[in-house]
């Protein structure tokens, strides 16, 4: 029987997970549970990433039960297999949770205590560690945060302008993707360690997108905020606001704040701006005025973004792609590049319509890479941190 | 009996004034009236800014009686005076008001529908107008608006990633300041034609803070958004804020939408970080920890948006600052500058310590300049514009 660490990323409806052997980058098999609790599906990848068949049906009435058919499948491709250890994807660290952490009933209620934090996504993200700890009750428990990477900020890109109390109280810039961040710096680090002690600005564009300044390796400013809600605009999500819309919702449009909370996180981004798609794929495809408009903002809040971490930097030596847009979407990274030649950015269109590793020019003086994040590999090390 | 122009700008209990003559540059007088409606006093100054006696007692407990107190101080020191207009800066001139504006009663009307965007100010700027209609019924009375100045940024710069209707209803991003930065604008293109033609950062620095990014002289983005509350943070306003901050003062906290209204607009930016002042001269001298992290703070959110203006212009060929601490505050204009040498910029300390108008090095490849700014000038061309 083989010891196998499980990486978990729990949504509300949906769990995100890939098996590690005790030693190796690339996983066993990887998949997502999807519709849970409704009609759903499990899909199953093996570690080249394509789709394989399963054995019998899958039960995805409960993450609990979803966790077990998981748990079957792997059994029926991989043999007998014991979970030693399931690190899980946590949103909020909140300020004290700095690093990968074992989880056990102390832990737990600290994290049930930041749910105000991230009421949309914290409470899901611990419904998958309690159904992980019922499936797995001997294996070991571990919470990796999406906040922990950037605890270090200086104050100034850790606070608001409000008065102090709210700091103390919590309300501070955390950022998020911390993992898919950490994985960036490690490989830059690996592939360019000269270029990753630098001044590295890394855009995470996916359907949730923030950009992150590295200096020696470390996280010192993000566009993402208190909330998932901050900075670039994303598949539904508003980014940068004005908080005077916000009173305005509520003082003129009388909305309530559940209402603004499910305008702001699930209808406006790219979906908003379009009205027709979050999907940039789908937006590209559609030509319409307001598709293009919406692809127009989002470029140029990128490129905005890009400047006000360069500020942050103090300039920058180089800039790195990567989520789902950032891997695939050549036309983007082009549109966002090539308003850069200010800061230094010369693109190589042929290398950047290959997807290569490096698709700035040789002469350019900021490099632009565009690197495949792996935010289960981030955690699956940290399991290897505790054995 | 000479014929005068008044300008005015009505706050909630204070009446800032200047008088020109028909032509000229220079106004006659300039002046205010604060607390009013309470134990208020008329400060009077000359047309080079030194203040001169009173005349008699004054009666401020109106905006009304403030201005005829005014007319009455002005004519025991210049002469019977015919006030042949009056021009008002007016805070919000929606998507509609794009130049000064003739005020009568549908116009007036127009602008109270406003009052919506800009609830905190706009209703004293109207409460000004009024007033003065009543004290000079005779007067053409002309709205200038610190919008109107914005209102032809590309899409990108006007829109919020949120559904179309809010854009469609006004939910844009108006930009303010609107009054200094066209004094700026034309300034810069008096003094240095070839310069203003190019890309060109200014940065409001007051009680109120924005940067405005102008290209061929025009404002093409600005830090502010719907409200003055977004951006720069200023003396008691928050600056950007991540709109889940919002979400969680009214969730949390329990805050209604006035009382988080008091909070980001009165106790919050300097004050609320220092605990100590909105005052960036009491700051500076104060020197506690909390007030060197309120100016840190503010330092690094002015470079952070300096970047994003950049990103907007496509890189900077001339940075000019203005407003109160913009003018006279050394020791920020070259704490800000500091870390712009990525940007091209190169500060001249010696020229900088004189608030001299050009205070980069010769060998700067961006200019840095220091203009005071002057949105009574413009509101006074404006009403030379309607003669």
């Amino acid at each position: 029987m083989s010891s196998v660490l499980l990486t978990l990323n729990a949504g509300s409806s949906s769990l995100k997970f890939a098996v590690f052997a005790a030693q190796g980058d690339v996983p066993l098999a990887t998949g997502l549970a999807d519709r849970i609790g409704a009609n759903g599906t499990i899909t199953l990848r093996d570690g080249k990433g394509d789709t394989v068949p399963q054995a019998g049906a899958a039960d995805v009435s409960s993450h609990q039960a979803a966790l077990l058919s998981i748990l079957g499948q792997l059994r029926a491709r991989l043999g007998e297999l014991d979970v030693a250890a399931v690190g899980h994807r946590i949103v909020h660290g909140g300020i004290s949770f700095v690093a990968p952490t074992l989880l056990d009933a102390n832990t737990l209620q600290a994290l049930e205590a930041l749910v105000p934090f991230a009421p949309l996504h914290q409470p899901h993200n611990l419904a998958g560690v309690r159904a992980a700890i019922a499936a797995f009750p001997k294996a070991r428990q571990v919470a990796c945060f999406d906040t922990a990477f950037h605890r270090n900020h200086p104050f100034v890109n850790d606070t608001f302008a409000l008065p102090r109390v709210f700091y103390e109280k919590g309300v501070r810039r955390y950022g998020f993707h911390g993992l898919s961040y950490e994985f960036i710096a490690s490989e830059l680090h690996r592939i360019a360690p000269r270029l990753a002690e630098g001044r590295v600005i890394v855009a995470h564009l996916g359907n949730g997108a923030s950009v992150c300044a590295l200096h020696h390796g470390r996280s010192i400013a993000s566009t993402m905020g208190f909330t998932a809600l901050d900075g670039l605009p994303m598949g539904t999500r508003c980014g940068q606001l004005d908080p005077g819309v916000v009173l305005y919702l509520m003082d003129q449009e009388k909305l309530s704040a559940a209402q603004i909370s499910d305008l702001l996180y699930k209808h406006s981004g790219l979906l908003g701006l379009s009205g027709l798609s979050n999907d940039m794929r789908e937006l590209e495809a559609a030509g319409t005025p307001e598709a293009a408009q919406a692809i127009d903002y989002f470029v140029f809040r990128v490129q905005r973004e890009f400047g006000a971490m360069a500020a942050a930097l103090g300039g920058v030596d180089a800039i790195v792609f990567c989520g789902g847009i950032g891997e695939n979407a050549k036309a983007i990274r082009a549109r966002v590049c090539e308003r850069l030649a200010w800061m230094g950015v010369e693109l190589d269109h042929a290398r950047n319509s290959q997807n290569a590793l490096v698709v700035s020019s040789e002469l350019s003086r900021a490099q632009v890479m565009v690197i495949k994040t792996n935010e289960e590999l981030v955690i699956a090390r940290a399991l290897r941190g505790f054995n």
